[in-house]
């Protein structure tokens, strides 16, 4: 574990990250000393920084630090958390503040073995709310992820909508829908967060010839849709086997998007 | 500052705290050594802890920590922060999990002048999204006030209003209505911050014979009303002086409220 570039595992209680959630994080895994797509988790880590105004530290520096880190722990999950920096007392951030950014790292998880062949997929009670000031960034205010988390332990994964009843994402995946030749996920502008392999999957659609639509999508279409899946930058990508009563038996249909967690480095790094 | 009962400003970049936000905090002012309304302060952490389903310490154990620190401070803000604790990846929270609580003390702060005699209020351009699950609790995901805070840097305090365009609370305090004979005050089942002050100005409004009304609060009342205050267990009342075009020339009619900060002790501690 590195802050601010120096071996530890604490941090000041003054932090705003710890005070406000005033922060952004982004999660890779590392395999065989190879960094999965950093350029594109740094580019997200970035973008999400400059809409709450936080200095990110640049890509050298972490690039930097990254390399330093992999000898030691070459199969890793690493999450890269960049916050606001220390605070006196009170909401306002003062625009000099210096950012703290602390690299955790942590075993890649062992997930069941239906995970590749088809997960179970249930609905959250919690709805998300819809703030545009936030949506699609990946901030440090999770506690609806960790209230839905909590609602869900019984299933592979929990499914969010938001107040209005529209699908938006899973606890900790974004989700997708095919339905004949088209790729369907929710627009993210209102709430959610957007996953550096959503991008990948959108990018590699738009590549093989599928018509890709981002836009609201209401339950009733994923109950409809020939297949549902869900990508996260630590498990890849999960098929949906069950969602509540519906279920889907034919998975074939989301192995072509597998390319894109299992040939390594080799498309869209 | 005590972490964990222990003298320390540093805490685990594991805790969930950091990670999430997943924890509760309150603030009070500590004044000639006196705690004030430290038993509803504990009361609001422990209701705010039961509702993220956190441990909180008890009564007891928090009220020997503020006691042993109070000596060395009796003139300060005391913020005291619960976490769900430590963590292992993921959102959902261990059952099991035993929680951080954390005292940081700081400076009472030098307000200016006017915010005795009367405040410039404005509008934020920021809206508080609507999560019930998540309302009136004082959580650690803060950046909507972070964010809005930001905004209103020229003005004394900012106004934050829901997405359907109805008054909710200042960026850190409470907002209160005159009009006539009633006292109203938004409800808080959406969004926003039920505060200890808020509660204390409700039960002694209806002791002295206000009607009192906590209800949906249109933007437009509020420009009508007798009178606007806010209220924070650190600056106390501060009545309103202004609010964008709308003035109020009279702040006479909060003065009866000012009792419940400037009496000490004196009533619900």
């Amino acid at each position: 574990m590195l802050v601010n570039g120096v071996p530890g595992n604490t941090l000041s209680i003054r932090d705003r990250g710890f005070l406000y959630g005033d922060g952004v994080f982004r999660t890779l895994c590392v395999r065989e000393g190879r960094p999965q797509h950093w350029p594109l988790h740094y580019q997200k880590l970035q973008n999400d920084c400059e809409k709450l105004g936080i200095n990110c530290p640049d890509f050298a520096c972490l690039s930097a630090e990254l390399a330093g880190l992999m000898p030691a722990h070459p199969n890793a999950v690493y999450k890269m958390i960049v916050t606001r920096g220390l605070s006196v007392r009170g909401y306002a951030p003062a625009p000099d503040a210096e950012p703290t950014h602390v690299w955790d790292i942590s075993a890649i998880p062992a997930y069941p073995d239906n995970c590749r062949t088809g997960v179970t997929l249930r609905l959250c009670a919690l709805r998300l709310a819809a703030q545009p000031r936030l949506a699609g960034i990946k901030h440090l205010n999770r506690l609806e992820n960790v209230l839905a988390a909590a609602e869900c332990t019984d299933a592979d994964e929990g499914l969010l909508l938001d107040t209005e009843g529209r699908v938006i994402e899973g606890v900790r995946s974004n989700v997708f829908l095919m339905a004949g030749d088209r790729l369907i996920t929710p627009d993210l502008s209102r709430c959610g967060v957007a996953g550096v392999q959503r991008d990948r999957v959108i990018a590699y659609a738009r590549e093989i010839g599928l018509s890709v639509e981002v836009r609201d999508v209401e339950l009733a279409e994923l109950c409809a849709a020939d297949a549902v899946f869900l990508t996260n930058s630590v498990f890849g990508l999960w098929p949906v086997a069950q969602f509540e009563q519906c279920r889907w038996l034919d998975l074939s249909r989301t192995v072509q998007f597998q390319v894109l967690f299992e040939q390594d480095e080799s498309w869209l790094n």
